[in-house]
């Protein structure tokens, strides 16, 4: 098992909440809301799963690393929605007899008091939070028919050995040949954690619905998002402990425990992975409804960071970093508004076999 | 079903936090270990519940209105103890095939960020947060083997209508024959409201165990810890309203949606509940493994009350309410003391049928 490391969404009502700023992630649910129908319909084995014969049934589904709300809530809805039509297609049940129990999994730091009341009041499901890492095994044998994961497993459970002994920080050398190897084969293992603690949970038949940031093939680290940002907080960085803000030291042990993957180097992973089926697996380009402004990235940015600044740098710094970040924003913005042009949607249907 | 209001203990980590001031309900829990213990080998029916012949089994247990830990934790931990041991003795079954899913329930107000950050590191059962008040449904139909209760029965869903529109805080005439009738009526009918709901969510053959204050038949209020508590208070607030600190109206529409039953009240209201069988009924005096000082006292009333009177009088106030609390406890401190010994803990163990 990983021991995975926290990495959580900013929880709360500050300006830089995850719940205020996760309209990307918003855009790239909605999306895939047909594909997870479809998905749900043509692959959600009433028979297999033993719904056929039974007069009742209560349908488990999980969202991974779901953050707080409202995203969470919505992707809830469209599945739910989904396996009601299937089985109001099947005509052999009752459609008043079905029951849903939404489980809402994130790290034990997560800010679940924030999403518990904020739960939509007129809900089809019976609520609960699940605590921990998703790299671990977080239910019991058996007991899920249905998981969903978005936007979520690009976050490693650890900085690699590696680039932590080489005492560098990755936002600095994000594109070496060796950084970049070292987070792909951590990413794997991560993955291998997460794909053999569902296969335990999951029932045979059972689906998973993954929704993963991806960058295509042949694109240079240095043009993705996470390229951008990395030199983006690298200049910040730097700029800090010139100042003397920062210490060279501190600065030079922090990396940021995030890795988009190719598709190619996904699907090779999915593959070894004999508990398995892999039904779909197409490539979306991110969508955005309403471009960001320079203002509503550095905050869409915090949202996602700033737990691990602070954890590394402290609160006082870490204000300090993201206030020195904000005024570099706007000069690299069409740095960053083409790295997002560069980002891929891998929407996956995995099946357990 | 009761649309219940909000009573949640006080979380995180202040000096009048629950999970600091909870010795009481802490040694209560630990004086009926045995009687869990014993309630489940003698009642938890393997057969019945069709775990004789599987070959993997896993036990699904809630505790209801969990508050924070570590209580919570320890109820838990005796539950599953009893658990195994009863499988171990069955002994057709490999103890390694068993599982468990922790279901810690309590209102959407209830600090879970806490309850999670606290959870024990190694612990046997993979855990889960549910919120919600325990008189609507909470679990799919048919989902859980055991449910656990200790403390919580006596909070209202609501201060009754009758109490409320008499326009005086019920801490002034908490023995006045209308006023306990009227809270009588509505403790029974959120009594069955819980019943009800969880007569859907257990199993057949599933156990609830429950742990309750209540009051010897025939001592009256005034003699209860309920009844002093309600004087103590009562008289602090006139003096608050002396004072023009507070306004009278807003002390007379304060009430405390609290109501410890007799013996003889809570029998009556469990027998005509058709879904359960009651398998123990048991009255314990209420332990006291070390006595609490008058400010262990004043911090444990106000763990309890700090959310309803927040909620009434706004922050401030309560701050200044419970400042002066404090300087009434040590005066009365004897009839608190008497009170304590007044205090019934019945520990029941229900079947369902």
């Amino acid at each position: 098992m990983a021991s995975s490391k926290a990495f959580t969404m900013t929880g709360g009502d500050v300006a830089y909440s995850y719940s205020k700023n996760s309209t990307i992630q918003r855009d790239g649910v909605d999306a895939v809301k047909e594909q997870i129908k479809e998905a749900i319909l043509e692959n959600f084995d009433l028979k297999r799963l033993g719904f056929d014969t039974s007069s009742t049934a209560v349908i488990k589904i999980a969202d991974l690393g779901c953050s707080v709300g409202p995203n969470t809530f919505f992707v809830m809805e469209n599945i739910i929605e989904a396996v009601e039509l299937k089985f109001l297609q099947a005509k052999n049940q009752n459609l008043a007899a079905l029951e849903f129990q939404a489980f809402f999994n994130d790290h034990y730091e997560n800010d679940f008091n924030t999403l518990f009341k904020t739960l939509p009041p007129s809900r089809k499901y019976f609520a609960a939070g699940v605590p921990g890492s998703f790299h671990d095994r977080l239910f019991p044998k058996s007991s899920l028919h249905l998981a969903h994961i978005s936007y979520a497993l690009h976050f490693l459970s650890k900085v690699p050995k590696e680039v932590v002994d080489r005492n560098k920080s990755n936002v600095f050398n994000s594109s070496e040949k060796e950084v970049v190897e070292a987070y792909s084969t951590q990413l794997e293992s991560d993955i291998e954690c997460f794909l053999n603690a569902r296969a335990e949970e999951l029932v045979p038949g059972g689906l998973m619905l993954i929704l993963a940031g991806a960058v295509p093939d042949g694109v240079p680290i240095s043009d993705t998002v996470i390229g951008v940002c990395n030199d983006v907080m690298g200049s910040c960085l730097k700029d800090l402990v010139k100042m003397g803000v920062l210490g060279e030291e501190k600065v030079n042990s922090f990396n940021v425990p995030i890795y988009l993957v190719t598709p190619t180097e996904l699907e090779a992973i999915l593959r070894t992975n004999e508990n398995f089926s892999i039904e779909k697996m197409e490539k979306h380009v991110q969508p955005m409804k309403k471009p960001l402004s320079p203002e509503g990235y550095a905050l869409a940015v915090r949202s996602s960071l700033d737990a691990v600044t602070r954890n590394h740098f402290g609160d006082e710094f870490a204000e300090q970093i993201f206030n020195h970040f904000n005024t570099k924003v706007e000069p690299n913005f069409s740095k960053f508004q083409g790295a997002l042009r560069n980002s891929l949607n891998l929407f996956i249907l995995l099946k357990r076999i």
